[in-house]
């Protein structure tokens, strides 16, 4: 966590309730045959502002249709969240589903059906064991506490090796504020949106719009940059709500006191999207691909993921060789500006070409430097002031393992 | 070879020289470390008709570059080939490398320099041995035959486990006449164009706009249909050559003769490219992906494209896993119309989704109806008219093991 403790920015505990005026809860339901936990819950005191990213994949699962609708007013007030089954491709079944899961979370917590955000991962096209899940809401809503975000950000996990938390505290002003989050991987991960799960919260006194206006604000260059293998989801859903409970003046969108919020929650974001990428199924390291000099910023990020969804390249990494010529020909392939004979490469801090030729290079000490947790990729097309910088991870045998033998 | 036999083509032997008028040799200069055969010469008697097609990939190699160049007359007398290295990302020192490989052909052989094409494939950004290679072609060039093109299409395999050749015959009113060809896949392979390197000939008596007609037409459903992971290659190249040996008027386009002549192409490009998926890095089976039922064909091929490069899809296939869940994941990130309660799918001749919801099947026979050399994915959109077929392969762990060892 101490890459979060930066310019103000001071990491603590408790994740997804580290700010004031949340709750939560994790139970098992019976949809993991681990017997792990399976159901969360999130939930603030009363409704609350919320923004909302969903998957931009067409075929988009039956708690992301729902919960479309129930963010349409800019609030919230629960978040329920399922693993081991996605309620995906499960026709109009799912979607009834999907509502009775939040009708008999309002029914519970004492608040509005359309205040309910609901959230699905695992398995597609599998029927939703319905009375399982709402069985378990109905339970894991008597044991709500903000004691620990650690039961939920566990429960949300499916083939990810390790939970996902992260919380900063921060000054505006006098007024001490908190925003936190847990996330979840770990494959079927790529932008837009929003790759994932996630749920943040925050106690700071935003209004909807700019709880919205935060939330794609810092999503852009966090959790819309993360790719673990080009595939996305039909599920995948970012969260943002606001207690106020930390007092203070409401903030809006214009207020100089978002900017400072969302800065904090792009550092939140950062970890929990660097989290993923690490976490990438069979991941043996987190990789940092920067292209610089592009004609556009959207250059830049085109050619900066055609690198990090290259299997070539991830085989590479996973390889620790350093074969950056199969870099040349992702950027060549991923219809950004390319003046070849101006292309610059950096695998690891080692310049490897130069004016798009080779530059010699010791390729033991290229594989010793390769063979560390994080690698970054730094990419010079020398062509504009386009930047972006993309987080991945390699692909090994293991992601092949987990993705032969995942229904099994 | 048996699916080549159809409509009144029958296979022939001889791949690239069972045309009339073609000659090729292939030795070692030095390029594979194995001392396999790595340098390939093809040529004509004299400058004919040709057409070329070539990588899409902004970061194109050197030989490229200059083939580009001299197919801009519309003829060729002879194809240069080295296997072992790219010849790309290698600067002015690669044009010239290439320049000089093409003039020392010329020399050997008899011909003008700007007849001459050259191909090369290997790893990138490596400077090409050039003495080497010109020494392998003056050597070659004392040997030309047209006995088999078997030791050619050896020579241009990298990583290819077979050697891939193609021929047929047929007639265009009294006319016998035959298209032969071979390719080498097996990495770094997708569209457009030409995902690998290959070269056709014919003694079809084609202009040479006819030739371009008709390899851009065949191409269009064959060898721009196959990926093996979605990355593009810096040196793709697909060359017609078109000696007219065969005899009888020329054909020109608007031609009927010439919708004889590509029905043929393409049933020798098809063979080409299913072998390419075939033999993909790692593969264990090819596949076909077909949908149906789309807004346009454009359309259907992007959703096609997106199933067939989707690692989820892939290892699941690796697994014989009907996990259908992920095609249909596929297909709603692909950007194609989709409206999920029309989606159908069909996994090895399985129904297992209908109306965009599971129909039940049996696991255990859809495992064993996926553990075969070659499956079929079936979608039905239920939209449109548009189709599209896409031929690739799964994705295993010898894929892995390939690319994380492959400069070693």
């Amino acid at each position: 966590m101490t890459s979060a403790d930066h310019q103000g920015f001071s990491s603590v505990d408790g994740g997804v309730v580290a700010a004031a005026g949340f709750r939560c809860a994790a139970v098992h339901c019976g949809l993991k045959k681990s017997g792990a936990p399976d159901i969360a819950i999130v939930t603030a005191e009363h409704p609350v502002s919320a923004a909302a990213l969903f998957t931009t994949n067409r075929v988009a699962a039956a708690p992301v249709e729902l919960s479309r609708v129930h963010i349409g007013n800019g609030s919230a007030q629960t978040v329920v969240i399922n693993a081991g089954n996605a309620n995906a491709c499960t026709g109009p079944k799912g979607l009834r589903d999907a509502a009775r899961t939040a009708e008999v979370a309002a029914a519970e917590l004492g608040c509005a059906t359309d205040e309910v955000l609901v959230c699905s991962t695992g398995v597609i096209g599998v029927p939703l064991p319905v009375d399982l899940v709402v069985a378990g809401v109905s339970e894991a809503a008597t044991m709500l506490d903000n004691r620990t975000g650690d039961g939920v950000a566990q429960a949300i996990m499916t083939t990810d090796t390790f939970s996902k938390q992260c919380a900063v505290s921060f000054r505006i002003g006098p007024t001490h504020m908190t925003v936190g989050g847990m996330a979840k991987g770990s494959g079927m991960l790529k932008p837009n949106m929003a790759t994932m799960l996630s749920v943040i919260t925050t106690d700071a006194p935003l209004t909807p719009e700019a709880c919205d206006h935060a939330l794609r604000t810092a999503a852009a260059t966090t959790f819309n940059r993360v790719t673990v293998d080009g595939d996305t989801s039909t599920n995948d859903t970012l969260i943002l709500m606001a207690s106020g409970a930390a007092g203070g003046e409401p903030i809006d969108v214009g207020d100089h006191a978002l900017t400072v919020f969302v800065e904090a929650l792009r550092v939140v974001s950062m970890e929990l999207s660097r989290m993923l990428a690490r976490d990438g199924e069979g991941a043996t390291k987190l990789v940092t691909v920067t292209v610089d000099g592009a004609s556009s910023d959207e250059q830049a990020a085109s050619a900066a993921f055609a690198i990090a969804d290259s299997p070539l390249v991830k085989t590479a990494l996973f390889g620790n060789d350093a074969n950056w010529g199969r870099i040349a020909m992702a950027v060549g392939k991923s219809g950004a500006d390319v003046d070849v004979d101006r292309l610059a490469i950096r695998f690891a801090g080692i310049e490897v070409c130069r004016d798009g030729t080779a530059v010699p290079f010791d390729e033991d000490a290229a594989a010793a430097a390769l063979d560390v947790p994080e690698v970054a990729i730094e990419v010079d097309l020398g062509l504009g002031a386009g930047s972006a910088t993309v987080l991945t991870c390699d692909l090994s045998y293991e992601y092949v393992r987990i993705n032969g033998e995942y229904r099994s």
